[in-house]
């Protein structure tokens, strides 16, 4: 289920909440691990930001069942959005579910509540 | 360990290396747990980003080991930084980690390469 939390303060401005902080940790969570990360950056650097399975298994040394399973967890995260088209499974990454990480992580007041 | 890479380019510029992805993982693996997502912000959101273990265990409803070891994990990760005084030990909100974690997850490359 993807995470959209209203706000997105950042968490040097006032402490989280108990919901807030469970929300979040599931996202970190789904960037926990290597291949993940990679999978995304695979696809955030792609022009359109968007890939199919077939185009992301050429650079990594990994199964496609697992390479898909992967990317249900960065889906169920929110990180990404699937779409078939013919026998394909194509992904795009949300830019707003990564602007609002990149917004609870910033430290500089000044630059903050444009996503708030 | 702390893990202080060189660089900082968000991932929507270029994929990961393997090596980048791994050490993000690390420190997205940190963030990746509630509690810890709840005290970071507690420490960060503090006059001079520090607290003492004291001063986090009364809005939290855990033990002061619990919360002693889950400062260590982050601490461990390279998000804060710990120094004994007197009894107590104080915990210091490491803001260059916070910030390349923010610049890592950037999706408007104009406003990128402050930290690259």
């Amino acid at each position: 289920m993807p995470v959209q939390p209203c706000s997105a303060a950042p968490i040097v401005r006032e402490p989280l909440s108990g919901q807030a902080a469970a929300e979040l940790a599931g996202v970190f969570k789904a960037l926990s691990d290597p291949i993940r990360l990679r999978l995304l950056s695979a696809i955030a650097a792609r022009a359109g930001q968007e890939a199919c399975v077939c185009e992301l298994s050429e650079g990594i040394d990994l199964t496609q069942p697992t390479i898909s399973h992967h990317l249900k967890v960065l889906r169920e995260a929110g990180l990404l959005t699937s779409e078939r088209r013919a026998s394909w499974v194509y992904y795009r990454v949300v830019p707003e579910a990564l602007q609002r990480l990149s917004q609870v992580l910033l430290v500089e007041s000044g630059a903050t509540g444009v996503l708030a």
